[in-house]
């Protein structure tokens, strides 16, 4: 059904807005409609934030997160333990892994993981950047912190392959039951790695 | 818990977007780093649409729907019947009312409905204007399509009274249980107006 938009201006700017992902038509007339209700300021300041961002966004030369300085606040910042770096498929990973609080090294953005069905492949992704930086010395540990799906898996296992030669030590983030998680919710795979992967009680 | 934003422009976009109504922070930046894995263009586009929305907009002088022009296509169209108007709350629902292609006159946007525990008073409505039309000749019939709520209802009175002594037929839409919808799931308030409101088969 074609909609019978009042006003071509509407109309294009809920066009556009509809094409996020997740925002359909009458989430984004909705919005619009609101952004007319406020102030002029809340649409320029909006609109000018995402255009400035898009222009502007600059990517971490070390590490790949995204930075507006060549290094990224985590490289640049002299505290954090060089000898680790925490690979990660994205920027949401980064300040998920952040926002424990559990980690002083480095992180290696690769900008998505492994996976034909999408047509992604190796060379599409940071990971000769990731060798490069090993090779370069320095780094003692790399931890392995994707998804645990068999695209993340496929990812673990192709640059483990790339990094072992470099005797470099690797490691993956624990799997297994969740904090707070009854046994009896918890789905078989998931369980029976909790098992395999005990920890000793001290 | 604050969110440690790797670039400022990011938190500042993030900022804006979440914002709007219904978006939380979470899923403004999911839209962020989305739009920075497209072409510069989709940012553009969408930061233009919005800012040029904001800064055009203009309101029909007769309806008060949303238009480009000094009048809205719909008042401005000789074939609509200028002798109906229907009364609804906002410019969806003026979408809303045309989607079902049942109704050829002119409609009259008020820009809300009197809500005095939201503060909206009749003041704060194109409500005299309303009047005005009606009084300057050539109006038939009223319809209020307003919620089917106290503050719809409220409104329906408050406008009728300016309305009744200046001759001109009133009427309400039609308040019922909905097409396709079972008599064991309707509310006995809908059922109820159902029945009062029959109408005779032919």
């Amino acid at each position: 059904m074609i909609e019978q938009y009042p006003s071509q201006l509407l109309e294009r700017a809920v066009g556009e807005f509809s094409k996020l992902p997740g925002i359909g038509r009458k989430t984004s007339l909705r919005l619009m409609l609101h952004l007319l209700r406020q102030d002029k300021d809340a649409a320029e300041n909006l609109a000018n934030a995402v255009a400035q961002l898009r222009r502007e966004v600059r990517y971490c030369s070390v590490c790949h997160n995204i930075s507006d300085t060549e290094l990224c606040p985590i490289c640049a910042n002299p505290q954090r333990d060089r000898s680790t770096i925490c690979v990660v498929e994205n920027i949401q990973d980064v300040m998920a892994v952040e926002r424990t609080g559990q980690f002083r090294g480095l992180y290696h953005v690769l900008g998505g993981i492994i996976s034909p069905m999408d047509g992604i492949g190796p060379s599409d992704l940071e990971i000769e950047s990731l060798v490069e930086r090993v090779k370069e010395g320095g780094v003692e540990e790399v931890i392995f912190a994707l998804a645990s799906t068999m695209e993340g898996d496929t990812t673990n296992f192709y640059i483990s392959r790339k990094l072992q030669p470099l005797g470099v030590k690797l490691s993956v983030i624990a799997r297994g039951i969740s904090v707070g998680d009854e046994l009896e919710y918890t789905d078989e795979v998931t369980l029976g790695r909790s098992i395999v992967n005990r920890t000793e009680l001290k």
